[in-house]
């Protein structure tokens, strides 16, 4: 195959990356100077070559184990289920999370072939089975995926006998109640909580 | 530096892709299996190895020449002069061209730090110098900097006693004249042609 075409090709494999974009960031590497090519290109390879996942919570690592599962600072009865790495790099910006993490690797999404089986949910249950965590928090995202992905966990884990809690969905911080949507408005107000004074 | 964050830095640098592309890119490459991985890794490096420029036009090519250049059939004594290689591709699907190109690799941008040097311009002075060529076609964008590369472009060709044209614009083909916009309409009646009955 030529080879602008076969790099058409593997760059519109990206997700969000379409012909014409695929086409653009290729005439983009064909006129950079070639070390700056060749740095992507091992840049790909390295990433792929040392990133694996911790054996504990399945978080993208480096090395063996990941970093918040080797610290011994963090509460390691609590754990955080998201979807994705990209949400614990979130969650830990916050800084209001001291506990572990649990990264699934996607959704429950049955229309994209996607069971129970595809993301880590067998291994949670494994993990909470040890008998060391207290509390789970489900924090999937708040779409249809995210929902049946969360009611799913909280029924596989509610006979193991932990705290089962969901992050709290509202109004966002700084948000604009004429323009927040409907399903947030009627969820900030079925959860509203009391005012201590 | 972390093999995730230069991957990121490394996706950054490309065309219209920001950081928070980047990171969806990064974290795609990283959950993808990796055979996809590194597949995208060698195009990368290969179209880079294997790509270089045509000594004539200047069009990226797998070989020595490209094969328009050297192509019996095409007339090299017609040179359409434009800004990118995506451009020949373009001209070439419309079936409409049967003369050579001359791909300058970029427009005039001041602004930018790009020079006339800093495009083929005197690669193709050199070439009309050989006297071969009849007339030069400037098929560069009707931008602002496609426009002042087409008018250096005339400035230093016209000495050269060569036929210098511009291709037309005005409405497209499929074009609604209540769309389109004020410059395309005026530079449309501007130039309007005789109708021969």
């Amino acid at each position: 195959m030529d080879p602008i075409v076969k790099l058409i090709k593997e760059l519109g494999n990206l997700p969000g990356v379409g012909e014409k974009t695929a086409t653009r960031l290729a005439y983009h590497i064909l006129r950079c100077n070639k070390d700056e090519a060749l740095s992507l290109a091992a840049a790909i390879k390295d990433a792929k070559d040392r990133i694996g996942f911790c054996p504990e919570c399945y978080n993208l690592t480096e090395d063996k184990g990941c970093v918040i599962c080797a610290n011994v600072k963090r509460d390691k009865s609590i754990v955080c289920v998201v979807e994705e790495p990209q949400d614990v790099t979130a969650i830990e910006k916050s800084g209001a999370f001291q506990g572990v993490y649990h990264v699934l690797h996607g959704a429950i999404s049955p229309l994209d072939g996607v069971g129970p089986d595809e993301v880590r949910i067998n291994e949670l249950v494994a993990r909470i089975g040890k008998g060391n965590i207290k509390e789970v928090i489900i924090a999937t995202n708040p779409t249809t995926t995210g929902e049946v992905t969360s009611l799913y966990i909280a029924k596989v884990v509610k006979p193991l006998n932990v705290k089962l809690t969901r992050i709290a969905f509202g109004i966002p911080f700084g948000g604009d109640i004429e323009y927040v949507d409907r399903s947030t408005l009627a969820r900030s107000i079925e959860f509203r909580s009391n005012i201590t004074v």
